[in-house]
């Protein structure tokens, strides 16, 4: 399998992009890599050169840029290339930790729509506490400022196909994000699409579920619209990043005798991090594409990226998007 | 002044909010109040009888109860008695820790809209992380599950005349919750307000604010439809719930180690907690009626009833309610 890799994407590019692309090279010697960015950059990185090619390009584009216009306008950008790459076949799928307006727009126009998917969603493996790598795919978390019921809908088909595919859960319990558990709560999105979801067969729709209840699991797949989508991951990461420099400053506050705590707790406080953090998972995927277009943070490391090349590698394997095309086509 | 509250609401009742009553009376003697439910629960947790009337009633809402219903049926509950002193001039504001959709439909059909406000909205005072008593107010926190442009115009404006006059805050800054800082950003609903809000002479707009950053406090006022509000401050109260409990779990799994960690950082993990905990700015205000109608959470304990009384207090104090009137009957 190739993996198209926009290395030039992200704050720490290339450096992180291709520390990490080495560490996933050692895991996983079938995976063949296409990086697209500055040869001479991306070289002093490279480790050992099997399975790897450089397509050197100067251009790329930055977090600056405004998604739609880059994308037509930067023809020779590393991102741009690694997708021209996946719709000319040259490539299975391409990862990106670049301007994530600028890859669904890469994604949507260049990649392409699985026909009658009518607007991807972007979807990501978000953590559940209390269960060592338990976790839970919610989309959409921003592809789309506004949606309709029938692409909620979609997003229950995407995610549940996801759920059970790539993470190997059986029956994936399908939940409806609303703003109460009973069934006659919600906006007039909710309401239809909650109806819409009882009706379909081909998903197992357990209800609503409260943005409260979240991170403790109530669902596999958890669908909203992606503006809600959006704000609710924001939420729930600025939360978490709050608490954790909250909890440190108030460490710091204590003096010596905080030193001490903190040093007693350093694993506590370790296991407590790790498990906040879904990197682990995996990057977001733009879900309901011809091929897999995932993205990770901006600011990650090599290990995020590491983790990412491994979810992509098992989208391939699994081959979920071929089963979608049939699912989506074949009907 | 003279506050009405439903002693029988909340999962401590009659206790926590008698209690709480009892603390609010030594604080403010300039403050009556007239208490709903049983007469002998609550004589049993009334300490002081100065400044107390109590108005016995068997009926009750409880949090089962489906809140239109509840409001029109139980005509002698607690909640419904409390609602209808305000109405009736015989008391100027109204306090519960009871059913929240229940106390939602008895603020709008027996207290009543300020005329011209079109959907009052559910808001609190949330914290600021690293500044002690930092807050900012945002609405609609659920009222609504669907609203147009036009109401959050109407937040932007309930909440600034809140911020200035009961928090003290000159020209208060008023962000929109958006999904991107850029104009250009957003869902239907929101760049339809960020028009209106632009051309809003009477409002300080500071423009988007993102719900990543909503705890560093990027504005003074947010403004948000009911369904967003609602999830995110939902995500937030559950994202927060599960570090700390996350916390707790890391601890104790170090043993003897972890609680002596916990032991020195005993007063940091305090600090934390209290710095999160948003309550000493009073309860969940349903903004834009003819008189205070707030709520505090059902679980609340004596404390909080405490803060919400000095939060009435204020509002009447500063008679902002009557200025609102003046404000949307005057234009």
């Amino acid at each position: 399998m190739r993996i198209a890799v926009d290395a030039m994407g992200g704050d720490n590019a290339p450096k992180a992009i291709v520390e990490g692309v080495m560490l996933a090279k050692k895991d996983f010697p079938d995976i063949e890599f296409l990086l697209y960015g500055k040869e001479n950059e991306i070289r002093e990185y490279v480790t050992d050169e099997t399975n790897i090619t450089i397509i050197h390009t100067d251009e790329k584009i930055t977090s600056d840029d405004e998604p739609v216009k880059a994308i037509r306008r930067k023809k020779e950008a590393s991102m741009v290339l690694a997708a021209q790459a996946v719709k000319a076949g040259e490539a299975d799928a391409i990862f990106s930790a670049g301007n994530t307006g600028a890859l669904l727009a890469a994604g949507l126009f260049i990649v392409g729509r699985i026909k009658n998917v009518e607007r991807p969603g972007l979807m990501s493996t978000l953590p559940v506490i209390g269960q060592k790598n338990g976790g839970f795919d919610m989309l959409d978390l921003g592809a789309n400022a506004d949606n309709k019921p029938e692409h909620l809908v979609q997003y229950a088909v995407l995610g549940s196909f996801y759920a059970n595919r790539v993470r190997g859960i059986n029956k994936p319990r399908v939940g409806l994000l609303n703003n109460g558990t009973e069934e006659t709560k919600g906006s007039e999105l909710t309401k239809k699409t909650f109806e819409l979801l009882s009706e379909n067969k081909t998903i197992n729709f357990i209800g609503n579920v409260e943005a409260r209840d979240l991170l403790n699991g109530p669902a596999d797949v958890v669908v909203t619209d992606g503006f809600t989508g959006n704000a609710v991951l924001k939420s729930i990461e600025g939360t978490a990043l709050n608490m954790m420099s909250l909890l440190k400053t108030s460490i710091l506050d204590e003096g010596i005798k905080g030193k001490m705590g903190a040093m007693l707790l350093k694993n506590a406080l370790r296991g407590m991090k790790s498990e906040m953090d879904y990197s682990k998972h995996g990057g977001a995927v733009l879900f309901g594409l011809k091929a897999p277009v995932v993205k990770t943070h901006g600011a990650t490391g090599p290990d995020a990226v590491r983790y990412t090349i491994r979810q992509i590698r098992t989208m391939l394997i699994t081959d979920v998007v071929s089963q979608l095309v049939e699912y989506y086509e074949g009907k």
